[in-house]
Parts: structure tokens; C-alpha cells; sequence
């Protein structure tokens, strides 16, 4: 048992020596995308491989597997044993793979991901297939490295939604789609729509941001653990347990952008800054997925932000601090602008209802893919297929079609569905809390504290403690299930469409 | 010579290794000085000693040594050899001191730079006194572990300084202060003096910025490998050789300190910006010394940003820019208020002319502690003392006298002298420059890439290939000299207060 009490304080020391490197790793990517000048970077890019091999040489050294094989199942805390079953689980899924394949595999995403930018340019689907060829190849190999029990895009799911199957997916989403697309046949087909143009007014920056700061304020994001800034391409980062950062950007003739991307942001960093300090330094000091991650942003941007009960108590702070311009707006067109739906084709831009219709195409043509069922060459074609049939819109070039997002082009297949997992699961933890409360009338009242101590205590504070399955179990006491979605998005359309 | 040849590829690439960790520490230690929420403070520290740590067994390690051994006067090029005489130097510095007091110093020191915040608080050296005491003490050991050809002292200015001496200093310093005390009884006896209270107005921070941005810009600060940002103790940062950042700080009713403040940082960013690229990556791709970076940064704030010359050319932008309360200053009233000069108790508020009195108090007293002729406990009566000999005045508490630098707190002996150096270097360099070039018509006429690019070719470019002294004699054909110090203030002075 001595022996056990020094291997454990061991383990933790190396865990801490790893999240040293990672915190520095995550301070280098936020000044990477916020602030760092441009002749800068390719020195920084080097630190970053080097800092990167450290961790990657931890999590694989001789000395973790020690420490896995001698403690687990004989840890002296449920922290310990957890941490230790994700070093395994870290250990196994990188040494299965050999070396000189991740390394190639490793040249091959940065290569690949510098094209995408050209080619997404250019619209020349061409100029990136042999590289999307060989990032497909390699997923299929490690997928079979990693091993499966149904299917082989399982083991890639697994990687980013841990529990979650192709066969749970395949379930859920075609109903999902059914209902979606039911919904915005009659959406489409309603002669009440609301004119999102009239949002379209100057809004300065510096007023953007006063609405925006006192809205994460009321959130109760913690300003002495975080930070606001600007960039390109939003995201939030924790640091540290303690310095969770949040970025957002701001289009001075469009508000949206800042406004609901800070409040989605400021619900991801809400999660980092609440989970349970006994954690920190060990990798459970984390998210627990991509999706309940993503549930945690979508229940603020859309459960929270987009809802009448949270306009009703912040229109008027909305209507001080804009522009004279939005004087003349009243709170319902208001409210419907905010929720207009639209068929559109860039994912990043989508509306709430037809978000998923976008992920579905993603994930029925990358599973195609890690099956052999669909060429790499015939992306385009399929791509623009599907969205003509499950959003009705056809992209005119592959720029605003296939080549739109970098997840592909950046070697990552089975990250997608968590886009969708996360409003399925956001829905569901929705509904379980307005079982436990009235949350209408505690957003109207602006009582976010309420909302916020129950995501933090039922969510937030697990880490990675529980997996993403678990947690939604133990929350709302079912599995997956489509239906809450549906029914706030028929609920919501129905009165703003009035169908 | 094959051997060589890999022998060196592996020396440079453990340079690259050590220069990784360095880089990730320079933008954790920018970052904890301009953006970091205080709650994420105590947990990045962690992170800066762990990355300290691994840049400290670098440098000590048997793989350096026997790099050092095997290559040393037998290197291919110039900069590996001077590379490993940096190496070599490091490595005895590091490993004359035994481990155990090595880390009880830096134990000491920290604890001690946070009880000085307390101390200088309160204005109580007795709460600091003993910690001081013991930092004392180890420096008097580790300059006896270093060794010394004279003086104790030596061994300490040799870190900051290498190739100057007490022996130097105290040729140097006592005509340079006769000739300043000199010169203050004139000022002070003038009837012509400038009033600087026509400066304090509200200039608005954005606006400032705005000036001090094109004033960097015009210095020829490239904005593409840097960036300017705020703090509390303005700082220039070579994060990598093509990332250096300059911070600045703004009072709104005194334009002074973020203009000559930002310029004196633009200065040191300019030396670092302009090192031969062909030294990146090595322990040379830096500054040579502290006085020499002092040099340039002194060089751009009084010998350019606060000549006449300068403002002859500047105002009329600089009166577009600031607020209409300050059109009603005179060209000449303005020039002369920028120099006012006025005895006055902090080092850091201090003017040209009695900067470098300040500096000499502290000097004075730092060399008789690490040579026994004075204890700590007598030292802030030397300093009231002393102030008042030299400068006239006499602080009232140790909070504006002998607690005001954090410097001997963080167990900082040896350094302060770099900073009188600088003003002698800089007098030195804009001689030459003189006997070279117009210098004060270039400067009316805005012409700094002139400026620039003399300063580039014979002094920044270099980086450590040369010694402080090596490139002063290089560049100006002779040793340290202060008379050109002297004359500059003489002639700068004697007009502004008309003696």
C-alpha cells in the first residue's frame, strides 16, 4: 500500500508535468488566433511541434504504462482511477498506432490543411482530393488499429463522442431529419415570416462589446478567471482551470455575430470554469466530449439567448446601449428577426432548425467514406445532392459546398455528429430543468445564477469523471432522444411562424 | 571532421530545444504582464518554473558539456564558437554554484520580491531587511564561486555587463557625477525655467495611441513581427526573433509617459528586430548586454524623440492628434517643458540629467554590501544620505528611498550600472553618428531609416557576436567616455535654461 501511495503521487507528478506542457500549448494557440503577428508564426508553429512531442512523449513513454499496469483497479480515489483509465485509453490509441504512420499521417494533415485554404479559394475540389484520399486511407487504417465491435466508423466516433455509435446515429437521425425537414416545408410554406434585414443596421463595435460584456457578466462568467478578445474564427479556451478565455468577432453591420457567438462561446468556458477544482492537473480536468461540450454553448445561445422570456428582460439594455436606428424596432419583430430560418448553405451560418440538416450530410458522406461505400472523388456530387434534398438549396461552386469546413481537410472524420449530439443533448438537459424549475420566468427575471448553479452542478463540475452518455442518464434519466429537440423547435417555429 | 559536423548539428539542435522552452516562456511572462486574469496567476506560475526548470537543465547538462569539450576552438563558423563560449559561460555559472543553494536562492528570492510589494507598501525595510540580508550573502558566495580578478563586485557586474569593472566604474563615475551635480546647481539657479504643468491636460488614451503608433511606425518598428499592448510596468519582449512586442502605459493627464515611454521600449524592439537572422535560434540572437539595449532605447527617447529637431517635424502632427487645449502651446515652450529637469525622488519618474545620479546611490551602495564596507541594515539611512548629497533631496520615507526598486529584492546585485552605461553608450553612438551623418537635419526632416539603419549595421546586427565593449570600440573607436555624455546635457541645457 506504501508502494502504491509513492507510484500514485508519481502518476500525478507526470500528470502535472504533462498539463504543464499542455497549458503552454494553449496559451501559444490563443495568441496564435488573437494576437500574434503574422512574420511571427512559423518560428511559433516550431514550438508548437516540440511542445506537442513532450506530451505526446508522456502520454506513450514507458513510464505511463507503468504507472497504468501497477495502479489500475487499485487506486486509492475514483479521480485517480479515472485518470488513470484515460491515460490508457490515450496510451493504447496512440501506441496501436506505428510510428512511422502517425508521423506521416502528421505531415500530411499540416500539408493538407494549408491547401484547403487554396483550394477553398480557387473552389478546386481537385487541387485537395489526393490529400483527402490519403487522410481517408489512414482514418480506415487506424480505425482498424483501434478496433470496433459493428462498425469501423465507431472507432473513430469514439474518439470524440466516447459511448456513441453508428447504430445509436442511425437510429436517431433519420427521424430527426424527417421531423426537420417537416418543419421547414412548413416554415417555408408560411406566409408570416419575419424580416431579419431590419437587424441589419451600424452597430459600432465598442457598443457591441458593452452589450456583449455585461451579458457574460450575467451569465456568471468569471472576469478574474477569463478574458474577452477578438479574432478570426471565434472559440473559447481554458488555459488553466482558472483563465478560460473567450473570443469572439464583430461585424459592425450584423450584431448577431458578436452577440449570440460570445453568449455560444461564454456557455463552453462556463462549463471549463465550473468543473470541480479537484480535477485540475489531471486530464479530467476537461469536457467531458465534443457534444455535451457543444450542448453547454447551444443551451445559452438558443435555449437562453434566442428565447422570448430572455429579450423580454433585455431588449431595453439592447435598445440603450444600440444604435438610435434599432429605436424604431418593436420587441416581437425583433424577437422573430432573431430567430429567422433559412436554408443556407455555409454550416457556420446556419439557422437552429437547419443546423442539423447540415451535420446529417457530413456524417452520412464520411461514414460512406470510412465504409468504402463512396469514393473521395465523388464528394462534390453527393455533397451537393444532399443538400438539395434535405435543405432544398444546391451550392453553385464547391467553395460554399464541400470545401467549406476544415475538418476533413485537417485528417478528422467522426468529429461531426457532435455538432448534432449537442442540440439533441441540450434539448434534453432543456427539458429536464424545466421539470426542476420555471426557467421561463427565471430567464425573464434575469436569474441566470439559478440556471447556471444547475448546469455546473448536474454538468459542469464532472469533467471527464463521467462519460457524455452517463451524464445525460444521469441528468434526465433516458438515453439519445430526438424528441425534446423536435419538440422546442415546433414548439418555438409554430408561435413565430404561426403554423 | 565528419564527427564535427554531427557534433555541431546536435549542439544546434539542443540550442533549438532550449530556444523552444525559452520562446514558450517569454510569451507566458508577456502574457502574465498584459493579459492574464488574476485568478490564473498562481497556477501559470507552476508552469513557468517547470519550463524554467528544463531550460536550466539544458544549459547544465553533461550533453552541453561534452558539446562544449569537444567543439570549443575547433567550431566551423564564428557563431557556433561564440555560441558555445556563451554556452560555456552559462554552464560554469550555472554549476559553480552548488545545487541546493541554487534552488534556496531562488526559493529566497521569490518569497522576497513578494514580501518587497508589502514592505514598499508600508514604507518597512525592516520586514524586507532580513531577506535582503541572506541575498546578500549569497551573492558575496556566488561571486566568490565565479571568481573575480580585483573586486567581488566584478563577478556580479560581469553578468550584466562582461569586460566592464569596478575599476571602470569608479574612473568613470565620479567625473560623470561631479559634471552632472555641475550642471543641476546651474539649472537649478536658472530664472529661465520650463513649465512642465502646460502638459498635464486630458489627452484621451486612444488618441495617444494613435500618435505613438505612427511615431513607432516612423522609427521603422515593423508592426508585422510585433505589437504594441498595455501593462503596469512598461516592457519590450523578443517573444522570437520575428515576434517583439513593445507594452506601454497611458496617463491620460500626462501624454509623457506613453510617448517617451513607447519610444524608449521602441527602442530595445529595434535591436532585437534587426539581429541577423543567421543568429536566430542561438543563444546570440539577443541583446549583448543590458547597457548596450539601454543604449538604444535611451538613443530613440532623448537623443531623438527629445530633441528639438524631432518636435520640429513632430508637432504640428502631434497637435492635429492631441485635444484642442494643447493648441495653445508654443513650439518652444512645449520643446523646453519636455526636458524640464527637476530632482525628484524615483529613479523610474527620474529626468536625463539626474537619472544617472540615481544610479549612482544605488551603485555606491550595492558594491560596499558585496565588499563588506556596509551592512544592510545601514543602508537606508547611506540613501537618504546620498540623495541628498547628490541630488538634493531627501525621501521622507523607504518607500520613495531605498524600498522603491525591486531589484535587490529579487537579488538583483550588479545590474543598476548597466542603466548609467546606457546614457554613456547612447552619447557615444549619436557622436559617431554626428561625425557621420547630418543627424539633426535628418532627424527634422523624418528620415529615421537613416537613423535605423546605422544603428542596424554597426550595433544591432550583431547580438552577442560582439561584447558591449567590442562593439563600442568598434563603432567608436574608443573605450567608455563620458564626456560626450556631458556634453550633450551641457549643450541641450544650456540653451533650453539659458546659461
Amino acid at each position: 500500500m506504501t508502494d502504491n501511495k509513492q507510484l500514485e503521487a508519481d502518476f500525478l507528478e507526470l500528470l502535472k508535468e504533462q498539463k504543464a506542457y499542455q497549458e503552454a500549448l494553449a496559451l501559444i494557440q490563443w495568441d496564435l488566433r488573437t494576437k500574434i503577428p503574422p512574420k511571427g508564426v512559423d518560428q511559433r508553429s516550431e514550438v508548437i511541434g516540440f511542445l506537442s512531442q513532450k506530451v505526446y512523449q508522456i502520454a506513450t513513454s514507458e513510464k505511463m504504462k507503468h504507472f497504468i499496469d501497477s495502479l489500475k483497479g487499485k487506486a486509492s480515489s475514483q479521480i485517480i482511477q479515472r485518470s488513470l483509465e484515460e491515460c490508457e485509453e490515450a496510451y493504447d490509441r496512440n501506441r496501436k498506432i506505428p510510428e512511422v504512420e502517425f508521423k506521416e499521417f502528421t505531415m500530411l494533415q499540416s500539408k493538407s490543411e494549408s491547401l484547403w485554404q487554396e483550394a477553398r479559394e480557387k473552389g478546386d475540389f481537385k487541387l485537395l482530393q489526393p490529400y483527402l484520399e490519403k487522410l481517408v486511407e489512414y482514418n480506415k487504417k487506424f480505425a482498424e488499429y483501434w478496433g470496433y465491435e459493428k462498425n469501423r466508423y465507431d472507432a473513430l466516433l469514439h474518439v470524440y463522442e466516447p459511448g456513441v455509435t453508428t447504430e445509436l446515429l442511425d437510429k436517431v437521425f433519420p427521424d430527426l431529419r424527417r421531423s426537420l425537414t417537416g418543419l421547414l416545408k412548413r416554415i417555408t410554406a408560411s406566409d408570416r415570416k419575419p424580416n431579419s434585414a431590419i437587424l441589419q443596421k451600424h452597430f459600432p463595435k465598442q457598443d457591441q462589446e458593452k452589450f456583449t460584456l455585461e451579458i457574460l457578466k450575467r451569465m456568471g462568467y468569471d472576469f478574474s478567471a477569463g478574458r474577452l478578445d477578438e479574432t478570426v474564427h471565434p472559440f473559447a479556451i481554458a488555459i488553466n482551470p482558472k483563465d478560460v478565455r473567450v473570443t469572439t468577432r464583430y461585424d459592425e453591420n450584423d450584431f448577431r455575430m458578436a452577440v449570440f457567438g460570445t453568449i455560444h462561446e461564454g456557455g463552453h468556458a462556463l462549463y471549463e470554469q465550473n468543473i470541480d477544482q479537484a480535477l485540475a492537473q489531471t486530464p479530467l480536468a476537461d469536457g467531458t466530449s465534443m457534444g455535451i461540450h457543444e450542448s453547454q454553448s447551444l443551451f445559452w445561445e438558443n435555449f437562453v439567448a434566442r428565447s422570448e422570456a430572455f429579450w423580454e428582460n433585455h431588449f431595453s439594455l439592447f435598445q440603450d446601449i444600440a444604435p438610435d436606428d434599432f429605436s424604431t424596432i418593436s420587441f416581437s419583430d425583433f424577437y422573430r428577426a432573431v430567430n429567422e430560418v433559412k436554408p443556407s448553405l455555409i454550416r457556420i451560418e446556419a439557422d437552429e432548425l437547419t443546423y442539423c440538416l447540415h451535420i446529417m450530410v457530413r456524417y452520412e458522406l464520411e461514414k460512406a467514406l470510412i465504409n468504402d461505400e463512396i469514393e473521395v472523388k465523388d464528394l462534390p456530387g453527393l455533397w451537393n445532392q444532399k443538400m438539395e434534398d434535405y435543405l432544398g438549396i444546391r451550392p453553385s461552386s464547391d467553395r460554399e459546398g464541400v470545401l467549406q469546413d476544415i475538418h476533413w481537410a485537417a485528417g478528422d472524420f467522426g468529429y461531426f455528429p457532435s455538432y448534432a449530439l449537442g442540440y439533441m443533448y441540450a434539448a434534453q438537459f432543456h427539458q429536464k430543468l424545466k421539470e426542476t424549475m420555471d426557467v421561463e420566468s427565471a430567464i425573464r427575471s434575469g436569474d441566470f445564477a439559478s440556471v447556471k448553479n444547475w448546469l455546473g452542478e448536474n454538468i459542469h463540475q464532472y469533467g471527464k469523471l463521467k462519460k457524455p452518455l452517463e451524464i445525460l442518464r444521469d441528468v434526465t434519466e433516458e438515453g439519445l432522444n430526438p424528441e425534446y429537440l423536435v419538440e422546442h423547435l415546433q414548439s418555438k417555429y409554430a408561435s413565430i411562424y404561426q403554423f
